[in-house]
C-alpha cells in the first residue's frame, strides 16, 4: 500500500480553495502511485477555526465541501472536517473529525477523541469528544486502518509519568485490529517538538509493532505556526518518509518497502527562522497585505525583523524606516540605512523632532512644573508608532512590530508606540535568541547583512541621553533564564532563587511581568515559537493581587 | 437553621485580603444569629483566576488560607477554594471546591461537576470535575445539605430543549438525601441573567420542593462584572432574600420561618449603568488607580463614560480633557466643557493642531501626490491617543476608552488612537443602549448633565468637514439590530435578510465586522453587559476567508 501524505498550507475558512488544494494534491498522489491520500486536521475548514465552529453555516459547509471532496476524489482520501449531529440535545453537537472518501462517497467517519484544552488549544470549547464505542478502525483495500487525530496519538501511558487523559484511543485501535496506525493533525510548531514529537511517533510505532503515518498541517494561522514535518514510521520506529518543515510537501510513502523521501533537517536556528519567515508570509498574505513597514532603529530586534520580512515577502515589498529624535546616536541612524542597503529594500527617513516638540508644546501648560520622564519618552516611542501607521494606513503596509519576548516580558516597550503593529514578528523570541538568529542570518548569507555594530553595541532604547537597556534590566543572559522558569516553567520567585539566582534581580523581574500584564492584553499577535508565548495560550487576570508566594 | 448569605467583592489573588473580608463576615453573620455562613465560588483566590492555577504556589496558598479560615470561623461556614490531588497521574490534578468549615477545622470538601467551557469560560482548562459518586449532601446541625458550585446548577432537564452535560448534580443530590440546596456561584452579570437566573433557580426549588440558597460573588474583575443578587427560596420557589445588586450585601434567610431581607431591584437601564459604575471603580482599585482621564469630544459616548467615571471614582478624581482640531465645530467644544462643568470635574483643553501639523509635515515627503483620507483622518485619532496617554503616564491617572459596542464592532474607532487606554468602560453598550444609559443619567440627577445637544444632534467623528457617522455607517437602530443578530446570536447574512433586513446593509456591516478582527485583537478590556461581548469571550480568528455563505 501506497500512502500520499499530503501537507499543504490551508486557510482558515476558505473551503473552496482548501478543497482545490486538497483535490490537486489527491491527482499528484495517485500519478505518484499513492492507493490513499491523506490531509491534516481539519483541513477542509483550515484548523484553528475557533468560533467560526460556534456559526451553524460555517458547520454546514464544511459538509458540502465534504460531499464534493468526496465526489471528485479519484483515489481513496481522508479528510478532516467539522462533523454535525444535529439530533443530539445533550451535549454539544460537531465533532473534531476525518471522512474517509473513495468511490465517490464518505466511507466512514471517525471522531476525535481526546479534545486539548490547554495553552493555545480550547477544544472542548467547541467539540464532543468520541464514543469509546466509535474508535475502531477501518478497512482500506483489505487492510485496517487506525485512524486518529492529533491529541488521539498523546496520550501514551508508556511515555508520560503524567497524563491528561485516562483513554489511549492508540492502544484501543490496536486491540479493536488496527493494522496501520494514520494520525492527522494540526500540530503547532515549538522548538522543543522537533525532536519530541518525531520521539513520540516513534514510541507508538514499536510499541505497537504497527507502521505510523502521521500527516501534518503546514502554515502560520495568526500566531499559530504549524511546522509541517510529516512522518512516516516502520513498525519498528524507524523514520522511513519525512516532509519538508514549513513548507507545503507531498511525499508517497510504501508501506509494504518501507521506503519513501526523507527530507532533510535544518538546525534549530535555521528551523526557527523558517517558522517566523512563513508565519510572517502567511500572515500578511492570508490578511491580503503584499508589503510591509518596519521601523528600522538600529538596533538588533528591528534589524532581524526586517531580515524576516524581506524573506517573507521580498525585498521589494519591504520599506524600512528610519525615524531619529534629539537622543538618536550617528551609529543607530547609519546602521539602520545600512542594514536597508544590504537588505536592498527601500528606506526612508522621517525625524520625529517636529511631532514631538509639537505635543511638548501642547501639553507644556498641562505638565508645567514637572520634570521629563517616561510620559516624554513615550512620546517619542508613540509620534514613531504615529508615523508607522500612517504609512501603514496611506500605502497598506502591514506593519511589522520588532518587539522581543525579553522586552514584552517585562514592559520595556511602549504601548501605542514600538508595539503598534498588526503582527509582533519577534515576541516569542528571547533576546538572547534574537542574536542567535541576527547572527545565523549573516551566516546564511555569507555576508553581512545585519551590520555588525549592530550586533555588538550595548542595547538601548535612546529616548534619553546615554539610556541603555541594562539601566533598568539585568544583563539578557540572566533576565532569559528568569523568564524561561517563570513563563515556561510557571516558577514563583523562591523557586527561582533557589536554582541560585539573584532574590533581587528575581523579585524585580517578576514585578516587572506582573504589572506590565496590561500592555501585553493589547499586544499585536506573536508568532508563537516557545511552549509558553504571551498572547491566547497565556490567560493571565490584570486586576490581580498574587504575588507569587 | 439561619444562614448568612455573604457577598463579597473578593480580588484575584488576594489570599490575606480575601480572608479577612470572610471573616469579618462571618463574625458579622454570627452576630445576626447565623448558624452557617456560606461565601460565593472561590471566594478565597477570587474568580477567575485563570491561568494563576498553573502554579503550583497559588494553590497550596490557597489550601493555606482554607486552613486559615477554619481556624478562625467562629461557625459553620462554607468557602470556595482550589482543592488539589497531588497524587494523580492521570487526569487534572486540581478542583474548583468548596469547603464546609467548623470546629477549627475542614469538615468536609465538594468538587465542581461541571465545569463551564464556553464564551468567557475556560474551566476544562484547568479543573477535574468530580466524580459522581462524590456529588453527597454533607450533615450541618443535622440537615443535610445538597452543596453545589455555580454551572452545577445550571443543567435542569426540565428547563433547558438542548444541554451542555449529561449529569444533573442537583438531582443527584436531591437523590442522595439533600434537604436543602446551597449553590456557590461567581455567574458573571449579563442584562439577560437578571431574570434568566432568579427563574432558573425558582424552577430548580420548586421541582425539588427543597429550599435554594444561591450565593453569588459581587465585584469586577477584568472584563467581568458579578452582580451579586444572592437569592434564597423556600420549597415552593418564591424569594424569601434577596441581596443587593453590584454591592456587598450580608443577607441572613431564616429557613424554618422563610424569611429574611429582600432588597429592591433597579431597572434595566440602572441595573447596567450601577454594572459600569461598578466594573470602572473596581478596574481602578484592584489596578492600583485612584483617577481617570477621558477625552471629551462633546459627544455621547465620552459624556457617558465620564458620568460613569465620576460616580465610580468620584468628581475630583476624574480629568476630562477637550482636544479640539481644525475639524472640531464649536458646538462640541462647547458641549464638552458645559459637560465637564455640571460633573464638576478638571477640564482641560489642549487641540491638536500642533502635532497634527507637525506629523503632515513630517510625513509631507512620503505623502507627495496622495490625496488626504483613512491615514489623515486617523492621525487626528492618534494624537489625541498619544495626549490622553502622556496625562496618563504623567499623572498616574487610567485613560479610559469611550468607544461603543457598535463602532467597535464594524471598526469606526482608530487603533492606537481612540481605541487607546486601560479600560473600556462601554465597549459591550450598543450605541442606541448608549443614548438610554445618558438619558437615565440626567434623570437619575434630576437636571441636565449630559447637555441635550449632545443628546440630540447627529453624532459625528470630526475628522473631516462635514463628516458624521451615517455617511459610512446605517442608521444605528439599524445597525444595532443587524448587529445583535451577528454577533449575539451567531447569524450569518442570509438568516438576518431573512429577518427583513436590507441585504446590502446586512453585506455591508457583515464585512466591516469580519475586517476589523485585528483591531478588536488589540483593544482595552471592555466590560461585559451582553451575552456576547468582544473579549475572552469571542475568539475569532483574524487570518481567515470564511464570508457566511
Amino acid at each position: 500500500m501506497k500512502i500520499g501524505m499530503i501537507q499543504r498550507n490551508f486557510v482558515v475558512g476558505d473551503y473552496q480553495g482548501n478543497v482545490e488544494k486538497i483535490l490537486s494534491s489527491v491527482e499528484k498522489a495517485k500519478a505518484l502511485g499513492a492507493d490513499l491520500a491523506v490531509t491534516s486536521e481539519l483541513s477542509l475548514c483550515g484548523y484553528p477555526p475557533k468560533d467560526l465552529l460556534e456559526r451553524d453555516r460555517f458547520v454546514s459547509a464544511g459538509k458540502a465541501a465534504l460531499e464534493e471532496v468526496a465526489q471528485r476524489a479519484s483515489i481513496h482520501t481522508i479528510v478532516g472536517f467539522v462533523d454535525h449531529d444535529p439530533t443530539r440535545t445533550v451535549g454539544r453537537r460537531i465533532y473534531n473529525a476525518a471522512a474517509l472518501v473513495g468511490g465517490g462517497k464518505v466511507v466512514s467517519i471517525h471522531h476525535k477523541a481526546l479534545l486539548p484544552t490547554y495553552d493555545v488549544f480550547d477544544e472542548h470549547r467547541h467539540f464532543e469528544p468520541a464514543l469509546l464505542a466509535d474508535v475502531v478502525p477501518v478497512a482500506v483495500m483489505g487492510r485496517r486502518m487506525g485512524l486518529s487525530i492529533c491529541e488521539d496519538i498523546w496520550n501514551d501511558p508508556d511515555f508520560w509519568k503524567l497524563r491528561l487523559y485516562p483513554l489511549d484511543p492508540i492502544a484501543t485501535l490496536v486491540e479493536r485490529g488496527a493494522e496501520v496506525l494514520l494520525n492527522i493533525s494540526a500540530s503547532p510548531f515549538t522548538m522543543d517538538k522537533r525532536t519530541l514529537r518525531p520521539r513520540m511517533l516513534a514510541a507508538q510505532a514499536r510499541k505497537h509493532r504497527r507502521p505510523l503515518v502521521f500527516v501534518n498541517q503546514v502554515g502560520g494561522n495568526d500566531d499559530l505556526l504549524f511546522d509541517g514535518h510529516s512522518l512516516a514510521f516502520d513498525a519498528s520506529g524507524t523514520i522511513i518518509a519525512r516532509a519538508r518543515e514549513f513548507e507545503e510537501d507531498l511525499v508517497i510513502v510504501d508501506l509494504a518497502q518501507g521506503t519513501g523521501a526523507i527530507r532533510d533537517l535544518k538546525d534549530d536556528t535555521e528551523a526557527a527562522l523558517d517558522a517566523l519567515v512563513m508565519g510572517t508570509r502567511d500572515y500578511a498574505h492570508k490578511c491580503g497585505f503584499r508589503s510591509a513597514v518596519i521601523g528600522l532603529s538600529g538596533g538588533v530586534d528591528s534589524a532581524l525583523v526586517a531580515s524576516i520580512a524581506v524573506r517573507a515577502l521580498g525585498p521589494k515589498n519591504v520599506l524600512g524606516v528610519s525615524m531619529p529624535s534629539r537622543f538618536s546616536s550617528q551609529h543607530s541612524k547609519d546602521d539602520a540605512e545600512e542594514l536597508a542597503r544590504h537588505l536592498g529594500i527601500a528606506f526612508e527617513t522621517i525625524p520625529i523632532e517636529g511631532p514631538f516638540s509639537a505635543f511638548l508644546d501642547a501639553l507644556a501648560p498641562a505638565f508645567k512644573g514637572t520634570a521629563p520622564g517616561v510620559a516624554e519618552e513615550n512620546i517619542q516611542a508613540r509620534c514613531r508608532g504615529v508615523i508607522l501607521m500612517a504609512l501603514s494606513n496611506k500605502f497598506g503596509h502591514l506593519l511589522l512590530t520588532t518587539g522581543n519576548k525579553s522586552e514584552l516580558a517585562v514592559g520595556y516597550c511602549t504601548l501605542y508606540g514600538d508595539m503598534a503593529g498588526g503582527l509582533a514578528v519577534i515576541s516569542d523570541v528571547p533576546k538572547t535568541m534574537v542574536y542567535r538568529l541576527a547572527r545565523k542570518v549573516n551566516e546564511q548569507a555569507g555576508r553581512v547583512v545585519i551590520p555588525e555594530s549592530t550586533l555588538t553595541k550595548p542595547p538601548s532604547a535612546e529616548l534619553r541621553p546615554g539610556q541603555v537597556d541594562q539601566d533598568l534590566l539585568p544583563p539578557y543572559d540572566i533576565l532569559d533564564q528568569v523568564l524561561e522558569l517563570h513563563v515556561e516553567e510557571q516558577l514563583e520567585a523562591p523557586d527561582i532563587v533557589a536554582r541560585g539566582f539573584d532574590p533581587s534581580i528575581v523579585n524585580d523581574v517578576l514585578r516587572m511581568v506582573r504589572v506590565n500584564e496590561y500592555k501585553r492584553r493589547q499586544a499585536a499577535p506573536g508568532l508563537k515559537l516557545t511552549s509558553k508565548a504571551f498572547g491566547p495560550g497565556r490567560r493571565m487576570p490584570i486586576a490581580q493581587r498574587w504575588r507569587g508566594n
